[in-house]
């Protein structure tokens, strides 16, 4: 269960998706002999664990937006629970001894960039961005999981697992839309903007970071071809109008 | 152990420091059948969880400031070990049947007028103001804890126990001191700046909330009057000076 003796790509079209095939059949001491396959691992968990930092960082900055004590320690907690996803990321860097910072560093630039460019102007602002980065966030990890070794698939669903903090963003957000059905046309203006913003950063990183890119077009990760990757934007950016819909936003 | 039948103050100046007597010696629900007691205890925990968000707030902004990665994430960490105390209290207030946002209201303007007032300008004054505000934390949190009913006692201590992040600090500020001592005179200045408003900002919440003074000027808890109130406060400053002369700062 935890090697494969098969030689790589040998089972690209033949797998029944449910199963993990390739690299997501193997462990990392065995998948991370491929030194392509170690890097791209490196810069996805330099890419998470950065963006963990950044968006503990805003969620405190936008704390002070809150128009309650109650609505500020609940942002406070959010932020506090990205900044300990942060925590496991870079320990696991430390531990296949990477340098977590050196990691990280090429993803700085994205994300401040993103962040810069959506500050909030407003608690309802700030709300609708921790909502929609909080479930982007989590369905990227979801589909990036299943295509990564044992080991660092069962790091990236531990992680994705304790988010979720959406569900005091969404109730807030209809209520206020509720009392001023105005203000959903406001936000869902802001929402298509910060999905504009998060893809056209996201295809900064693949087009800097060729590790990584090689490994989400398919060169080193199993069954994993260009056009899946169109796919699964696809995919997140439905499930983003998906949600907005469901909160009252068109998207 | 729990309990005692003695009438309140019978054991004023008799009691071996060593031992708790007074309200020290019962537990809350034996001591929170007085309402000043139980009002002081509530101010106290509010004083201190309020104090405690917004010390998350400002380290996360502060950790704008950090010149690296690695700095940024280990004020991060600092900020989020003080929303964990945040939440201790706040659960604690709520445990006893008390509203937190009401019990927290009263030191806002305190809290957000120091914070305001003591708004760092690069990195090591930042670092200068948490550890400062670290250390003083801890030596009030301790100091009163002494004066608490068991239960209220055994929930500042375990906060209390929790803090101590403060080495992080020294070693870069000494670090900086080393490579320019003229950095030592400013913040030597910077220190006295932030304990004068801490100071400032004390007497104005004492002030303000009679139950919380009373109890301080020992109204209600044992053994403790209005000189020792004085002496405390020499012991904080005390301390603070040599922690300051240890940071190779004048205080």
């Amino acid at each position: 269960m935890t090697s494969s003796d098969k030689p790589e790509n040998a089972s690209d079209t033949t797998a029944t998706p449910a199963e993990h095939t390739g690299v997501a059949a193997r462990d990392w001491a065995t998948a991370s002999a491929d030194p392509q396959y170690r890097a791209a691992v490196v810069d996805l968990l330099g890419a998470l664990a950065y963006g963990e930092l950044a968006a503990f960082e805003r969620l405190a900055e936008d704390a002070k937006l809150a128009p309650t004590l109650a609505d500020k320690a609940e942002l406070a907690k959010m932020a506090s629970a990205e900044f300990h996803h942060f925590e496991r990321l870079r320990d696991r860097l430390a531990e296949i001894g990477e340098e977590p910072t050196r990691a990280m560093q090429p993803f700085v630039g994205a994300y401040d960039g993103f962040h810069k460019q959506t500050a909030p102007s407003d608690w309802l602002e700030g709300l609708v961005k921790a909502y929609v980065g909080d479930s982007i966030a989590s369905d990227f990890y979801r589909e990036v999981a299943a295509r990564l070794d044992s080991d660092s698939r069962d790091l990236v669903l531990a992680v994705l697992d304790d988010t979720g903090h959406g569900g005091f963003a969404v109730e807030k957000v209809r209520a206020a839309i509720d009392a001023d059905p105005r203000v959903g046309g406001r936000l869902a203006l802001w929402a298509r903007r910060l999905m504009g913003e998060a893809l056209s950063q996201s295809q900064r990183v693949v087009a800097d970071r060729d590790a990584l890119s090689t490994m989400l077009v398919g060169g080193v990760a199993d069954g994993f071809d260009l056009a899946e990757v169109g796919k699964m934007f696809s995919r997140i950016t439905e499930a983003h109008t998906k949600r907005m819909a469901a909160l009252g936003l068109a998207a």
